[in-house]
């Protein structure tokens, strides 16, 4: 954990003081630390599990190499310094092999497994083995998990769907209703295909729970706070103000800008993201922005 | 309209005493008479909107000819005589050729068209040109258009989206969460595509609003008659206790018994609505179904 407080709060209280804290943990099964390094080095298989706009902060004070090691990533987003997914980051930055390298994705809440409801998890990997490996260890009885081998198109169908949550916000701020929305999100599932195609080309079935699934439980819960962001500019907020009202960035945010500025190289036809955009980053009014993508 | 009391209601008043009550009529632009045969014989479009059970006890009273007529359906279900899609009953029953005979479909909570919120419909028929026409005259501010030549699949999917929307309701009724909600949507609709492959082979995009859309506006709503039956049924409620609770019948009901039996012909893999079926018509317990379901 990044918070040494946290780490001793969970030591003494066994619970985390600040996400989930009503989870009581079993403090036996679990080695704590706030040293990446103490983490990292006996370890074969690494989780991270920060979020993405501190990981490459964290990751500095790296000083033990993570060669042979494999990588798994449950962070949902774009790492804000090198403008990539979490799997092209330890690739390109770290020279880690993609057979070695795994992202776990949902759909899942968070609060649902903490409820211990039933929840699916894909583990992709480039090499199926591992990909097992991880599945088994995470699946149990309210988790159940399914294996991929795509890596790159799990992880942009997890960072693309913020883009089509704080959409389905603007939009139920904007006052368009459940008949909108669910237009709104068989054009979203529609384009990320198409973009996603284009990124990494494979067959897979968009509408397979890692990209349709993980798309309609973000975009369609109240509690997503790239939706809730959205909300917020629908109803008039600017982004400086509706950011700072929530006191923490929608990773949405960074998402809509990556990409746009990587799909100027890529060309695919992808209207809502071009209209989150304008809406976030050129100052456009949302009602005409929406009032254009609509016809 | 079937009842003259209603009717009677309508021109003095000038809404509608059972449904969407609030609404005003301007009754100059409208004809009303309880009498089919008055109402088709100077017609060469025909929308019916009646509930699919009550359709062929109204057609009994037909004494004019539907011959040469345009006949739209705005009716989602079977028609329980003849176990057939609306479309098809008016092919096989009254000889209408398929050029003539078309589909209005959502996604379109009717409430949302009253209060006048932007809501699509696809317009389908073998007949581009007739298409274009109802589409042309029903859409306006708030209602856009779509054409389709999909009358089969697109009336397939407005049914099987109601046995969707029960087992929504029955998981929703057993106290799972979003997460599974969020995958029984994903796997639903890659099931919805096997069946009407089965019935319809041609090319289309199940991620069309006006298959998947309308999928996820009647799975996801809390007032959808059908989610609600099925929630009742997850909660233990039996099927008969059900449907006297609601004082009326859910479309998927129905649906279900025709979608399964019509699925032993086909044999498309469908362990939802094997599920569904196996809960309504053969007294499984809706937990063991549901825990079978998820393995």
């Amino acid at each position: 954990m990044r918070n040494e407080d946290a780490v001793e709060h969970i030591r003494n209280y066994h619970h985390n003081p600040n996400y989930l804290s009503s989870i009581e943990f079993d403090i036996k099964k679990l080695n704590l630390t706030s040293d990446i390094n103490e983490a990292v080095v006996d370890a074969d298989y690494i989780i991270f599990a920060v979020p993405s706009a501190f990981l490459n902060g964290e990751l500095q004070k790296l000083t033990e190499s993570l060669e042979g090691k494999v990588i798994f990533s449950a962070i949902k987003g774009i790492v804000p310094e090198t403008s990539l997914i979490v799997g092209e980051h330890f690739n390109k930055t770290y020279n880690i092999p993609f057979e070695n390298i795994g992202v776990i994705t949902g759909p899942c809440h968070a609060e649902e497994v903490a409820l211990e409801r039933l929840s699916y998890l894909t583990i992709a990997c480039g090499d199926a083995k591992k990909a097992e490996i991880v599945a088994k260890n995470l699946s149990g009885n309210y988790i159940k998990t399914k294996i991929s081998d795509d890596i790159i198109g799990t992880e942009y169908a997890a960072m693309l769907k913020n883009i089509y949550a704080i959409a389905a916000g603007i939009a139920h701020g904007l006052g368009y209703g459940d008949n909108f929305q669910s237009v709104l999100m068989s054009n979203g599932i529609r384009e990320m295909k198409k973009f996603i195609k284009k990124v990494h080309k494979m067959k897979r079935n968009i509408n397979d729970s890692a990209y349709l699934g993980d798309l309609l439980v973000t975009g369609y819960s109240v509690f997503s706070r790239n939706r809730m962001f959205g909300n917020m500019i629908g109803k008039g907020y600017t982004v400086k103000s509706a950011m700072m009202e929530m006191s923490m960035v929608a990773e949405g945010y960074y998402a809509t800008k990556s990409a746009y500025n990587l799909n100027l190289g890529y060309g695919a036809e992808t209207p809502i993201i071009d209209a989150v955009y304008s809406i976030l980053y050129e100052g456009k009014s949302a009602k005409y922005v929406f009032k254009k993508l609509m016809d």
